[in-house]
């Protein structure tokens, strides 16, 4: 299991034809336009130069849109995931 | 329904014509003028180095003028929303 | 009417042949000279990092001295309009 | 024995046979997909510019995923390590 | 008359042959030379990110040294100005 | 005799063949692996934006790996020395 | 007399052949080698961002080697002067 470090978070990126689920179409070719993904684990937060830790707003299970190149790759058994910042995401969809 | 993060908001982009009501003239040429929008959605607010929340200055229903090429774009049920950081606004319009 | 935001001020410019009332010649060649406009509109002021609230110095109806390219420009009801940062302003003409 | 300073870490590199092990798989193509290593030595955290440690939070043994291009290589006894800030670590692999 | 805003100052720039004065010399011909100027006014200070304003150095009257291409120039009643940042003045000359 | 300032230290750096010494081979060939040096002098440390002074971790007599490019060199006595910021080193050898 | 503002220092560099005494020799043709220098002056030092004033650490008398293209040069009855920032300065020589 990944456990994100800091603010970071692991997101499992919706493929196109889910993205028409929930009414959120996101133009195939568009490919400057945000992404669409679930969040699958989320990091304790980070620590702001004066020691206060800053707790992350997303959980588990949200659908988020973020921003289209933000975070590192990487595949789990056989899973494609996504190692971000929190602050790459733009909004939750609910 | 878009629920924006940290600072961001989510705004509808008013189109051209649209942009003649109120007096509000943008030259269709010229580029790099600001934009008008409506805001939709407002974040919390960012939390700062210090732990404070600076909590948002505008609020939904709001029609602003934003710099022209600030956010991202996403397309949901149809609609073209345009999802900045409250600092790309630059004035409310009333 | 346009209310600016933040630490945003509205600034009407004033045009070549108005430079030289008061004595302020902005020679037309030089397009890096400092430019001449009266301020329309004050913002509420910035947030600083730790929360404190740093109030405008400017107030409406100063005339004003501000940086060359600053800003983004904008017509209301006909009139040209720029909205810059009350950093981009030098000084205080009276 | 090396002993990083600050917030770095000393890791030790899993090769790419290893790298199927618990199911994770850099595909060896991938030059920008992330890393795997295990953490041979962590150093004391970071002082603030407040003066307050931030100690780190990995520790001796965890398997962790980092930035492909993180950090300064060196060989120790015929081993090769990598010596990493904390923050170019993405997440722990449990 | 000219106040400037914030951290800035407004400053008479001496011609070469003033520059004899007093024993100081800036080779004509050494461009990035830094340059000697009276001070004309002074600004309020900075207000710095926690709301302590930081009260000028320099006054009126002054001859500083400064950075050779800092500031805006200004021509105001037919006499050339500069208006720079009180961190571009290197050293006051008495 | 040289004494560092704020947050700098004085090393002596290790020639090629005294890499062997204690197992550390840094391939002569590999310019960007980070180089083997003894700490000569520590200054005081460095006075952060708050006024806390953050005190050196590094003592005199210690065996330190740093950043390739780091430093400036200076020759002492017929001695080569290199004057660099603690933060370039990146872990002790003991 | 050159008096230097804020964090800055007034240096009289010491020429090629004043080089060898006390040891120091910066090889004339390295021309990225640090300088020597005389401490001729020294500002009051710099308010942080917290109104704290960092007192200087260098003193007026004191020997220096410094970053070689740092400061900016100026004559005073013609005598070559360095103004630099006290950061610029590596290291005491005693």
């Amino acid at each position: 299991m990944l456990k994100p470090l800091f603010d970071r978070v692991v997101l499992r990126v919706k493929e196109e034809e889910e993205k028409s689920i929930g009414g959120i179409v996101l133009a195939a070719a568009a490919q400057e336009k945000p992404q669409i993904a679930e969040v699958i684990a989320v990091g304790p937060g980070k620590t702001t130069n004066h020691g206060t830790l800053v707790a992350p707003t997303v959980k588990v299970g949200d659908t988020v849109v973020f921003e289209k190149f933000a975070g590192s790759q990487i595949k789990v058994d056989g899973e494609n995931y996504l190692i971000a910042h929190e602050s790459d995401l733009l909004a939750i969809l609910d």
